[in-house]
C-alpha cells in the first residue's frame, strides 16, 4: 500500500489544477502586460483568477497580491506592517511561539531593526488564548500575527475573537492561513482579517505560488521591486498558468470543503484513537481545535527519523514536523512550545490525510506505526531505562 | 496569419519543458525537504535541474539558487553586493542608464539607504564602453552591474570586458542576463561574471521561476526569510515543477543555440532591411551587437500604442518595448537613454522573433508594418507638420 499522509508538507495537484494550468499555458501564453489580444487574454485570465480567489475568502479582487508563495506573503505582510507601523511611531509587534519560520525569521530581522517582539505562550493544547493577547497590547503595537491553523499540530487559533480585539485596539492582524486555506471556512471581513498568507500547494495547487491579503487601505511595502505588475506591489512577470491553477484548486476545495471535512473528522479521530493504544504515546495539540486530517504524536524513546524511514518503507509518507525545517536536528519549536521536553519532541510523528483517504488506508497507519514503534523501541536505550525504572516515564 | 514576434516579453513554452513539468507534478509532487522516498525524488530532480543549469553558463551546483523569476534574482543580487558593500565601507554603485526597472528601482531603494550611484551612458548605438567604466570605478565601488542584453533594443554589451575590468579592480560585477540565457553563450568563469541573474520563461521555460548565480565566496542575503531552503538563502517550498522545467528548456536552448542563431541572424537582418525601406524609420541599437531575435525600430509621426492594436489586428503580436512597463505612459526610458527624443521614442516597435520564425513570416511582417505605418501617417496631424516642412524631421 501507498498512503501519502504529509499532505501538510504539499499536496498533489489536483487533475482539474492541471488541466487549467495546461490549458493556460496551452493558450494564454502571452505576458499579461501586452496590448495584443493574446496578452489580453493571459491578463483576463489573470484577473478571474483574482476574482475566484477572493471570493473564497471574502474579500475584492483588489486585495489579493499574487506572490511565489507562503514565505513571500508572510515576508511581505510583516515588513508592510511593519513600515506602517514605523510611520506611525509604533514598534511593537505580537506573534506566537509557535508561527512557521517564515514569520519568526522575518521578526528576528525586524527586531534587528529596532523593533520590539513579544510572543505569546501557546500552552498545552496549542491554542492562543485571547484574554492574554489582550494583556500585551499596547500603545505602540503596530501588529498582532497569529497564524489560522498550526503547520505541525494543526491546532487552529481563535481568529475571529483575535481579529476583533486587534480591530477594536486599533492594531493590524495578519494571520499566516497557509494550512488554513481552502481547508477551513474564512471571511476576513468577519474574521477582521487585515493581511493573510496563503500557499497554492498546501490545497491541490501548484508550488511556487502563492498570495496576500491586505485590506483595503493596508498599504504593501514591495519586497521585489521593478515592473508595475500586481499594482506595483510586486514586480516580476505575473506566473499566469500557476495562478490559474492555483485559483482552479482553491475553487474546488471551497466546493468540497464540508464534503472533505465530513469524510476527514472521523478518519481523523480513529487515526488519533489508535495511535492512542500506543503505550506512553500522546496526541499534540488540542483533539478537537485541529485541522481536520491533522495528527500528531509523540513517543516516548523513539527517534522521528527512524519511525519516518521505516514507515516510508512499508509505503507510508509521513513526517515529523516541518518539511521546512526537516534539515535540522533541533526539535520542533513547534513542540517545545507546548511544553514538550527535548527528548520526547524529537520522537514526533505528523501523519496528515488528504481528500481521498480511506477508512482502509488509517486502519494500515495505525497497524504499522503500532508494529514500528514497537521494533524501535525493541533496541532502544532511552526505552530500556525507562521500562526498567532507571528513568521516569514522561507521557 | 497568426505569428508571435514578442518573445522578449515571454515565450511560449517549450513541448519537451511541458513534459517535463507534467512528468514532475505526477511523480515527483513529494516536498524536496521531506525524508521519505517521494520528498527525496522531488529533492534529486531539483538537484539534478541545478547541475543542468549550471552546466549550461559554466557553473558549479551549488553557485545556483533559485528565484521566483528575473526580478527576484536582481533584486537579490543588488541587495547581497549592497550588504557586502557596506560592511566593507563601500557604498558606490556603478550601473546604466538602460538597465530593466528590477534594477533601476532597487537601485534608486539603495540610494535612500546611503548609496551612491552612478549611471553609465550607453550611447547612440546601446553600448557600454569599457574605457568609460574604467574611468568611473572609485575605492569605494562596491558593485558594477551591467545587463548582458538590453530587453528592449536587444544591444549586447562588452561584458567578458567588463568583468575583466571588475575582477582587477576587486569590484563585484552583476549582470542581468535575463534576455542572454539560452540565446547567447555565457561562461560565468571566462566572462568573470559574480552574480548574473535569469528567467526561466525568456527561454520557453515556465513563469515564476528563475535563478541566480553567484559565485563561490560572494555571499547571499535573503530577499525571504523563513525555512533553510535553497541553503538557507532563499525560504519557500520549492517549485520543482517549474525549476525542472526551466532545466530541461534551457538544455534544449543550450543545445540549439548554434542552430537558432544561424537561423535567426539572417532573418533578423532581412527584417531591419525590410523596415528600413520606411521613410523616415530608424533602428534602435547597433546592428550588429544585439541578440539575433531582435529588431527595435523609432518611426516619425507614429503613436506606438495604435501600431501595436493594428499589427494585432493583422495577426502579429508585437511591442513597443518592454511589456514590465506597457501601462506607462512615458516613452521608454531605454530609447531616451540612446538619445531619442520624447515623440520618436513614442513611436517605437519592437519584433522579438521567435526560433521558429520563417522567411514568410518575416516579408509578412514587413509588408503589414509598412502598410500600417502609411496608414497611420495618413491622419497625423504630427506627420502632416513634417511632411509639409513645418517641423523638421528628425529620423
Amino acid at each position: 500500500m501507498e498512503i501519502y499522509a504529509d499532505n501538510a508538507a504539499t499536496t498533489k495537484m489536483s487533475r482539474t489544477a492541471t488541466e487549467a494550468m495546461m490549458q493556460c499555458l496551452e493558450n494564454q501564453y502571452g505576458n499579461p502586460s501586452s496590448l495584443y489580444s493574446l496578452g489580453q487574454r493571459a491578463k483576463e485570465k489573470l484577473e478571474l483568477s483574482r476574482e475566484e480567489i477572493a471570493a473564497v475568502i471574502g474579500a475584492s479582487p483588489k486585495e489579493i497580491t499574487f506572490t511565489s508563495g507562503g514565505s513571500e506573503a508572510d515576508n511581505q505582510a510583516l515588513r508592510s506592517a511593519a513600515a506602517l507601523g514605523k510611520k506611525a511611531g509604533k514598534k511593537h509587534i505580537i506573534s506566537t511561539a509557535f508561527e512557521h519560520h517564515a514569520i519568526l525569521h522575518t521578526l528576528k530581522a525586524l527586531e534587528k531593526e529596532g523593533f520590539e517582539v513579544t510572543l505569546l505562550p501557546v500552552h498545552e493544547n496549542g491554542v492562543v488564548r485571547v484574554n492574554e493577547l489582550e494583556e500585551l497590547l499596547r500603545d505602540d503595537t503596530c501588529l498582532v500575527s497569529v497564524m489560522f491553523a498550526n503547520n505541525e499540530i494543526g491546532t487552529i487559533q481563535p481568529i475571529r475573537e483575535i481579529g476583533a480585539l486587534c480591530r477594536s485596539h486599533g492594531v493590524l492582524f495578519h494571520t499566516d492561513a497557509v494550512q488554513a486555506v481552502g481547508h477551513l471556512p474564512i471571511d476576513v471581513a468577519a474574521d477582521n482579517i487585515d493581511l493573510l498568507s496563503a500557499s497554492g500547494h498546501k490545497f491541490h495547487g501548484p508550488k511556487g505560488v502563492g498570495f496576500l491579503y491586505a485590506r483595503r487601505g493596508v498599504r504593501l511595502t514591495s519586497l521585489i521591486e521593478g515592473g508595475a505588475q500586481e499594482r506595483g506591489k510586486r514586480a516580476g512577470t505575473e506566473n499566469v498558468a500557476g495562478v490559474a491553477a492555483m485559483a482552479t484548486a482553491l475553487r474546488e476545495a471551497a466546493e468540497n470543503m464540508e464534503a472533505n471535512a465530513a469524510h476527514l473528522l472521523p478518519l481523523r479521530d480513529r487515526l488519533i484513537a489508535g495511535l492512542r493504544e500506543i503505550p506512553h504515546a500522546e496526541l499534540n495539540g488540542d483533539a478537537e481545535k485541529r485541522l481536520p486530517g491533522n495528527v500528531n504524536f509523540c513517543f516516548e524513546g523513539i527517534e522521528g527519523e527512524s519511525l519516518l524511514l521505516l514507515l516510508d518503507d512499508r509505503g507510508i509518507c509521513a513526517s515529523s514536523g516541518s518539511a521546512c525545517t526537516s534539515g535540522s536536528l533541533d526539535p520542533s519549536h513547534v513542540l517545545l512550545a507546548i511544553g514538550r521536553v527535548h527528548d520526547v519532541a524529537h520522537g514526533s510523528l505528523r501523519l496528515t490525510l488528504g481528500e481521498d483517504a480511506t477508512a482502509e488506508e488509517v486502519e494500515y497507519i495505525i497497524q504499522n506505526v503500532k508494529e514500528v514503534v514497537e521494533h524501535l523501541r525493541s533496541f532502544s536505550p532511552v526505552w530500556r531505562d525507562l521500562e526498567s525504572g532507571k528513568a521516569p516515564h514522561i507521557l
